[in-house]
């Protein structure tokens, strides 16, 4: 079983997972795809004139601030746009796939956090009307019935609270639950970078292998979305995954010679 | 079995049905949800700066001209927010939805019109590059996979044209496709009308009742939506539905008052 996660940012191209992806499930393999839309719910949020605001938690990390329309347009981006276009290229392909989102089956549960404390301007502030969540648990089921009757299942955020309302989470955190859940042999998350690298500005610096243990060691080389990628890659090892790799989406084959050991394998 | 089509015209309020259709579900009931986003594709792509455009073929039915990027406008609308926005109602409420297109899994399934003919200020002019369709065949796999096991399927267009693209469909149609392939007991199209009026101006003027015999001789009071909807009633009725019901969204209980016998029932 492999889980790959696509990331959204934007340039990030699908063709090259998709045909990969076909190629690997005509062989006979089993694969569930979760992809991201971040790029396109920028453009989009900023086009409705309703340009995105991100905001960094007390603890550090940063998230799409997502009050009811910022989540319409998420949504839209996501489940709409982002979602079916994968579908669409897998099902030209002859590969019966179907897209869901974790609210759909309830498939990514997790607790809403309708409050989110910040620093603004050095200030603490408290931000009502979020509709942002972490997903805490993976309701199989439905994933399960599907790759059990030949469907390639297509994931994304938003997930479910446990009210049932749709929340913005974190599409790796999420992903790295779901390669947990499925026991997955391997968990790629495929991105516009090379993997893990000692210095952002060289991409020729890319850290090749992380023991499953050192992962702590290597957080400190980690800006940005990768510290989160990290994380998903612990949240997965500690679920049982076999390997993580880190690898880029733009290339061909991005999923045989990412299997085959290019990009950061961790575990 | 019961298939609801509630319409997606601006102003039709999904929340007393999603209310009833849950009322049904936990007294034992099976129903399919189909739902269109008319109203907010129009919304979006008018704020997208895309306005749409509605051309009518030289067989005289209309239908918006659907270029890739309205495509995916109408995506966004319809998978996006339409389609999750009803799904987390569902949820909210304790019943376990399913939101799909038609495009997963391939539902709804037909041929794609690249060129559509239109009069164009008298001339007979050939649109190109056009992503509609008509749904021809249903895939019951999916849909049946997901009633078996607990789940309320909540689908919408785009369908899946035979080479796996998407395709814009109408949404009266495909459903009635549905609940003619389900053999549904009662098939109910909702939305802004009380249901076939004599007279569009006097909405006192409703006709109650059309045996399926005679739908074609109510076919010239029939107005624009109100043409497709007729024919998708015959379509449902020679596929072995029960009954066509024909009644307003915007009422209390308004599945459970259509089933009684309220707007216009047909067959």
């Amino acid at each position: 079983m492999l889980v790959v996660k696509i990331g959204g940012g934007s340039g990030i191209q699908i063709a090259p997972t998709v045909t990969d992806v076909t190629t690997l499930i005509r062989a006979g393999g089993k694969a569930v795809l979760v992809h991201g839309a971040s790029g396109e719910t920028n453009l989009l949020a900023e086009r409705l004139g309703k340009p995105p605001r991100f905001v960094t938690s007390v603890s550090g990390l940063e998230s799409r601030y997502t009050d009811r329309e910022t989540l319409e347009i998420f949504e839209m981006a996501y489940c709409g746009k982002g979602n079916k276009a994968l579908v669409e290229a897998f099902q030209t392909l002859g590969i019966n796939a179907v897209g869901l989102s974790g609210l759909d089956g309830r498939i990514f549960e997790g607790k809403r956090k309708d409050t989110i404390t910040i620093f603004d301007g050095g200030k603490r502030k408290v931000l009502r009307g979020d509709y942002t969540g972490k997903v805490e648990r993976v309701n199989l089921g439905l994933v399960t019935l599907l790759l059990d009757h030949g469907y390639l299942p297509v994931l994304c955020p938003p997930a479910a609270s446990y009210e049932g309302e749709a929340v913005n989470v974190d599409g790796d955190t999420a992903a790295a639950m779901l390669a947990a859940a499925l026991k997955a042999d391997d968990f790629l998350m495929l991105s516009n970078v090379p993997g893990l690298l000692r210095d952002i500005a060289d991409r020729d610096s890319l850290i090749a292998r992380i023991p499953a243990e050192a992962i702590e060691d290597f957080m400190p080389l980690a800006q940005g979305r990768m510290k989160r990628k990290l994380m998903a890659a612990a949240i997965a090892l500690q679920g049982g995954v076999g390997r993580v790799i880190l690898a880029p989406a733009n290339v061909a084959q991005p999923v045989a010679s990412a299997l085959e050991g290019r990009g950061t394998v961790i575990g």
